[in-house]
């Protein structure tokens, strides 16, 4: 490896770790010094990469949604003609991987938004940035899904791109207290398969 | 005062201050210590009411919702020929509350639903029964708005009071890291304005 590559290594090392750290224990139940000893990088080098645990959490905020971001784009792309089906087949693999996970843990921006969303300064930046990045992708999402006929037109692919994100939000957190898939199917069903729908024509 | 009133009165400083406490800091951020040293009781007395600090952040859950409880009880009492209004009313102060607070703060249980409510058990428990209480009241009051006929029979009204509650939960969310009362308004627009009323009858 490059030097560079192995200082990237490092650093993908460390926002791996926070994220797994903060999903498990919150921002404040977890600890710089054990998050370095996990990956066995000194203080020092630390701050190499970041500024202070706060920005190190708003770089894991990011770290965390590129991969949701990345598999929406993928669906959305690959079921060209049918948006409306490929939002409901990215969050059928949400709910999957949910299960597999008995639960645990629910969506990283969710609980930081909870914990920290107003007292962090950078970090509620970054949550905004993070929502903001996912809630446009949805709605063009939507957009295509109004042109193909198979989503409402009378409110707008934004107001309903929110609504979306916002119930899934909280179903996760049910999901997660109740151990059960129910909140989250039943929010998908509600939204994507009935709030969402045009009205049958006839 | 008694000396079982004082007692009282120690316990509910201890619960307000920490509903307060959790709300800012959140549950890890919250030393017991902190605490102790807000309201001025030593730590012997406070293991007369609580058995831990889980235990107290159990207590503290409950002891938060109940104001809510009361409240959209009243509304629900005092409308009586209009649950669907009487709801609305409630909400539209929730909203008004949130705006003079300046978006801080959120729900403390969507807040620690997010933080430990899959590694707390007692908490975890203390957090269903709470939801449970709230939905259980929600969703009467949705079943009287379905009888007076402003809220459609189509779907159930324990479905329609869960999607309530998770929407609201995700948009005091975002409320709090915009700070704007954008997405909690647009919750109960889109819900108890829209998706929760009868077609129109042609």
């Amino acid at each position: 490896m490059t030097r560079s590559a192995k200082k990237e290594a490092s650093r993908d090392n460390l926002l791996n770790q926070g994220v797994s750290m903060l999903m498990r224990q919150g921002y404040h139940g977890t600890g710089l010094q054990e998050i370095l000893d996990a990956v066995n990088i000194p203080k020092g080098s630390f701050y190499n990469y970041f500024d202070s645990k706060e920005d190190f959490g708003a770089k894991v905020i990011q770290h965390y949604v590129d991969p949701f971001i990345t598999q929406l784009t993928t669906h959305l792309q690959r079921s060209e003609p049918d948006a409306l089906g490929a939002i409901q087949c990215y969050f059928d693999e949400l709910v999957a991987e949910l299960e597999k996970n008995d639960f645990k843990g629910g969506c990283l921006l969710g609980n930081l938004m909870g914990e920290i969303g107003d007292t962090s300064p950078l970090c509620q930046q970054s949550l905004q940035t993070a929502v903001t990045r996912y809630r446009d992708l949805l709605q063009s999402g939507l957009v295509k899904a109004q042109q193909q006929g198979t989503v409402r037109t009378d409110k707008s692919a934004v107001e309903m791109a929110d609504l979306l994100i916002n119930a899934w939000q909280g179903a996760l957190l049910r999901a997660k207290i109740e151990k059960s898939p129910a909140p989250v199917k039943q929010c998908c069903q509600d939204l994507l398969g009935d709030f969402f729908r045009p009205p049958a024509s006839g």
